[in-house]
């Protein structure tokens, strides 16, 4: 499944589009090129771990095809609220 | 924030490529087209969430510059480990 959801993500230039090491936004301050990194690589894991978890809970339901209620319920289960 | 880190998440044909109704996957079963799209859309929501929460503790530091520790830290504080 990791590598079926990988292609969602781009890269991390896609982030932090300016070429230098901090891109300057206006309210939102500036974004450090190891930043802009480390977001793409959480939101990958992230994405994985819903994927994963969503499976789960639709194999539970007895069923081969995720649904989104599985991943409703599988990011309830791994977000704090 | 919200609008730099939308471009990191593709369109949700990436993440179920087959245009039929569902794409089928080895190991991994079926992913609805429902649910790349909900996929698509809570990962979204989570990058977003990061952003926001990363930028809160690096002014919180006295910082302008996001840095990789507040996207880590902004992590651990929105998931359930």
């Amino acid at each position: 499944l990791g590598t079926e959801i990988g292609p969602i993500l781009g890269r991390e230039r896609d982030i932090n589009r300016c070429g230098s090491s901090a891109h300057k936004t206006g309210r939102a301050g500036r974004i450090g090129d190891d930043a802009a990194e480390e977001l793409r690589k959480v939101v990958e894991e992230f994405a994985i771990r819903v994927g994963k978890e969503a499976l789960e809970l639709a194999t539970h339901a007895g069923r081969k095809t995720v649904r989104s209620e599985d991943i409703r319920l599988a990011v309830k289960r791994i977000q704090k609220e």
